[in-house]
Order: C-alpha cells, then sequence, then structure tokens
C-alpha cells in the first residue's frame, strides 16, 4: 500500500510538473505574435530544450536560398553550428541571444537583423523568461547548408560578456 | 470677400480630405503588427500610392542578398519591375496582391511566402481596404538587384482572373 502510494504521489508530481511546464509554454505562445505555424520539433541531438522549425522557402537550384522560421520556447537554444555561406536572422517576436565563437554574447529583440559570416561557429536561442520567434535566410546554398556541432553548455548560455 | 470665401472653403474642403486620409492611414497603421520602422517613402515614379520602404539587409559581397520590408498603404502597389535573380516575398500581416505577368492575380495574407523567378514582369500592393506589410529577399544580386517598368494600371490593380 504504502508503495501505491509513493507511485501515485510520483505521478501526480511528474504530472504537475509537466502541466506546469506546459502552461508556461502555452502562456509565452500566448504573448507572441506568430506568423507562421509553429512547425515541428527539432532534433534533441540540435537543440538544448524545444525548438520548433518550420521551412518557408526550400532549397532549389533557381534561388539558392533556404528560408525558415523558429520559434525557440524559453531557455531553448540551439548547438554551435556553422553554415558554409553563412547565415542571416530576422527576429520578428520576443527575446533571445546571438553569439558567434569568441565573441560576447549578443541580445535580440523584435526587429533585429544578426548577420553570421560563412564557417563562423554560432548559436541561437530564446531567453529564459521569453521565447524568440526568428526567420532565417541562408544564401548561396550550392555551397550547403549547415554543419551541426557540440552542445552550447548552460555556462555559455547564461554568461554575459564573455568570450566562449 | 466672395473670392476670400471660396478660398477659405477650397482650404477647408483640401484640408478635410488630407486629414481623412491620414486619419484612414493611421487607422491602418494601427492594426497591423509592424516589426520595422516605416521607413522612407518609395520614389512615386516607381509606385502608384504611398509605399514605405526599410533596408534590412545592405548589398555585400559576402552574402549577395539584399533583404527589407515595405509597407504598402491601402491601394498602392509597385509599378511592373524585374529582378535579374528573382524574388521572394514574404507577408508578415495585412492583405495584398502580387501578380506574375501573364497570370491571374494572387491574394496575398500573413504567413504567405511567394516567389517570382529570375527577369519575369511582377508587381505587388495592398489591397483597397487594407495595408500589407511585406518583407522581400533578392537573391544572387551580384547579378543586379531590380528593372522598373511601367505603371499597374488601374484595371490591372482591380482585375480577378485575367492574365495581364
Amino acid at each position: 500500500m504504502k508503495i501505491l502510494s509513493l507511485i501515485a504521489f510520483t505521478s501526480m508530481v511528474l504530472l504537475g510538473i509537466s502541466s506546469s511546464a506546459q502552461i508556461a509554454s502555452k502562456a509565452d505562445q500566448n504573448k507572441l505574435n506568430f506568423i507562421f505555424p509553429k512547425g515541428e520539433l527539432g532534433p534533441a541531438e540540435n537543440f538544448t530544450g524545444k525548438a520548433w522549425n518550420i521551412g518557408l522557402v526550400e532549397n532549389d537550384t533557381v534561388y539558392h536560398t533556404v528560408v525558415g522560421n523558429v520559434y525557440f520556447e524559453p531557455g531553448a537554444r540551439s548547438n554551435w553550428h556553422t553554415h558554409p555561406s553563412g547565415q542571416i536572422l530576422i527576429i520578428t517576436d520576443g527575446e533571445g541571444y546571438h553569439q558567434i565563437k569568441g565573441q560576447p554574447r549578443q541580445i535580440l529583440k523584435k526587429g533585429d537583423i544578426v548577420k553570421c559570416p560563412p564557417n563562423v561557429e554560432h548559436w541561437h536561442g530564446a531567453s529564459p523568461q521569453t521565447g524568440m520567434l526568428q526567420m532565417y535566410i541562408l544564401p548561396k546554398t550550392e555551397k550547403g547548408i549547415v554543419t551541426w556541432l557540440q552542445r552550447v553548455t548552460d555556462e555559455e548560455y547564461s554568461t554575459v560578456n564573455k568570450q566562449f
């Protein structure tokens, strides 16, 4: 009976955590202006936390340009990665960060534009409190799309003005 | 005295028209979600009505990609024009139109993506009732940016399902 009670109690706690995370996620989505559907959950091997991706322009041989939108839930971020022709980021709502290897972390908000040069390591993600909606443009895709690297550590994610 | 009264009356009518146009413009801006500042008024030789443009990514030799945002006030539209490497349009709010030469006019709304192939004539603009906020991406700018052509006539602007 004690074991059953313990199982019941643990389940209630776990359900409670899950439920409050869902409520927080829903509250964040309600305060942001979504232009596009949320899309698909990014793979856990390339992202910490929940990052949702929707492709808007697929790669082709006419435009050689890929466009998409990512919704980073609060605290979510990409791994470090590079793009062979660089990347342009356009923040459409929320708050987040961008860091280029060897430079301090930048704070991003609605209306900000960020460029990351070709073959330079960077990561991007949401602030801990507020999610971020961000469009991305990958130019000159004939050279490739992305190379995924190591995770962004909690220290890298939360440290201001330090060059990793 | 009669002449003075006439001048006063005409001024009041003109101010009245100007003022109600300004109120309509303000009302349209209030209902749209602006991500970027409105920018500068597009030149009258390339646009009918008021189209405001802000550059977001300037041309360079690294990305070869130009990005910007246009706010078309209700009824405003571009002239016909071409881009040597084509154009990608992303509608972030409002309502408008896009037409590729020889095809019917398309209706555009928030979240829509449009591609116009290289060296193909097209025009874009707002609906008569509601303005349109639209980002544009010009890829492969080493080939050039834009060639401006003739005005979009009122018939072309307002006709549905006719190939101009």
